[in-house]
């Protein structure tokens, strides 16, 4: 990895286009002067913006393509159409070709994770990769993995969804072995699905140094931040992540009705506009914008396709973070870790 | 069904016992004169807070027994020490029985489930009962099932959910033909699990003039209210259900801390106050305390294990509510449609 962080941006993805995507790479450049952009888009359409802005202009190159990717295709219409061509796969293929280190997009989640499964290809040993997301917590901030990669999960899944949620963790997070729960619905040991049991019995034995395995977690904990990483499969992770989307908007709406319905109520909110300012921004989902892709041969990110050029920022930096900080090496050497020694030991004992 | 509406209640369930429930039942027999109430649980320590209740002594009698299941027991374990003589035990026995029309408990869910299961066995044609939530909405409320009875589904329990539900939604909220949605990831037809696709076809051919089938939500459309009945299996549920409960709390913490930060804030806070109590009031999980037991020959009610009077009062008049309105009739009616019905004429136009 070269000093410069090479970043290929998907700049027709998302509900806004290359006007979001081009506005948030400037941001993200400004605040990190050692990125490098490779847009991939249409260059009547991308360019202007770039144009614009003088010192991105100078830190990035312009792809053209005129294939974008709809937001409202399914994966397999998508590869279709989009294969070798769309500025969705363009981005997605620098990486596999070394010519950049992360890609950006905030297009359709099913088509980008489809395309790189078929361009990136899994790491060994992983069969499916997985979608982790930033969740803010009472504490911080946890990851959750998987939100919607794949539908259901076996144990060993589990157990590799812990590994790369924690590689991942301890990057972002900066805590030299991350805790580690399973979702599951019940603390005790004998409830919830066979391979979550499964799971957490591997885990627990094999007493990982990446990884401080602490048992079981419902959805209620994820909010408290009780542990680092909350590792599920993709089905129950993408309701949980959704249900607690809605449930934050719920409730903003609920306070807005409320302060908006007497004049003591308005004037009071006059007050602790501040005060309701920090809340609004401790709830604002662009502030955890951005699902890593985890377990492929190469890092992408996603960024959540209604974002404004603030989280898309976001999501770049995101990107940023963990190429800096080599994720790919370290998921690669922890994976390598788990499924040589634990599973050894564990078979040695076992059998 | 006589006028009156006889509610069992397990006494002794629940992290407060006897105290709040009580004084729930007293709550709930001032709203609704026509109860009359049977308290299982220890006569030392329920009847003096029947003795100072002279209205709700009256319409009460108390069958004592020194069995209580504890909380944290396994059902197994619970029907090991508790069938045949415990407080929770006894109240569903007293539903079998037509002693009582419905039970209510605060106690251990799992333990609650199994010995309802096991005492009142389940409806013709339904294999596993079900936990429906009802679920605070911004258009009011709306009920989602299975909240955890149960692990998976298969395409034709998706559907007694729906059915099931759907009556519970026409008593309680009134509304002839509810809306329902199988809960999924992702809004086309082609993604999600198989057996909710399999579910999804069979509703929308069916036309059921029970149900309104609308499709699939997905996480952040249960808050919306964009239906009235929210149908999953029960793993999924019962971490959407807690997610939700852990983000409200999250984010009242949050406007908790915003509020109490500086003094500008707390003097809004003081102007706002009514208008924050309304909101309190939206977010209380109290207002919607009571899961109902579907699918079983007779009505059990669980309430939150922590909840206050208010609360248990809330759980008692859901009972009560769908007791006055034969929801058990009226459930197994429109199962016998469903299942005579529609799935013939699906098997006739399919073979």
């Amino acid at each position: 990895m070269s000093q410069k962080v090479r970043i290929a941006l998907d700049s027709m993805g998302g509900d806004h286009g290359p006007a979001i995507v081009v506005a948030g790479a400037d941001l993200a450049l400004t605040r990190h002067p050692e990125c490098e952009f490779v847009f991939f888009g249409d260059k009547t359409q991308v360019a202007p913006f770039v144009a614009e802005r003088p010192a991105l202009k100078a830190a990035s190159r312009l792809v053209h393509t005129d294939i974008a990717v709809r937001m409202e295709d399914k994966p397999s219409q998508a590869l279709r159409y989009g294969r070798w061509k769309s500025s969705m796969w363009l981005a997605i293929d620098a990486v596999k070709k070394k010519q950049a280190d992360v890609a950006v997009s905030a297009g359709n989640t099913g088509a980008l994770m489809a395309m790189s499964k078929f361009e990136l290809k899994t790491l060994p040993g992983i069969e499916r990769p997985a979608i982790a997301a930033l969740w803010p917590t009472l504490r911080g901030e946890s990851i959750v993995l998987d939100v919607g990669a794949s539908i259901g999960a076996d144990a060993e899944h589990l157990v590799d969804l812990a590994v790369m949620g924690a590689a991942t963790a301890r990057i972002l997070f900066g805590v030299v072995r991350p805790t580690v729960g399973l979702l599951n619905i019940g603390v005790e040991e004998a409830k919830g699905l066979e391979q979550v049991r499964e799971a957490g019995r591997i885990l627990r034995e094999a007493q990982s140094p990446d990884l401080d395995y602490t048992g079981f977690v419902e959805g209620d904990d994820i909010g408290k931040g009780k542990v680092d990483v909350v590792v599920t499969e993709g089905f129950a992770g993408n309701i949980a992540l959704k249900t607690a989307e809605g449930t934050a908007r719920q409730i903003a709406e609920y306070l807005r009705t409320a302060m908006g319905r007497s004049l003591r109520a308005r004037i009071g909110y006059l007050l602790a506009r501040p005060a309701l300012a920090q809340l609004r921004e401790r709830m604002d989902p662009r502030r955890a914008n951005g699902g890593v892709f985890l377990g492929l041969n190469g890092i992408v990110i996603k960024s959540h396709g209604g974002t404004d050029a603030e989280g898309f920022a976001a999501a770049i930096e995101l990107g940023y973070g963990v190429v800096h900080e080599n994720l790919l090496a370290k998921i690669t050497a922890a994976l390598g870790r788990q499924h040589n020694e634990p599973r050894q030991a564990l078979g040695g004992a076992a059998s």
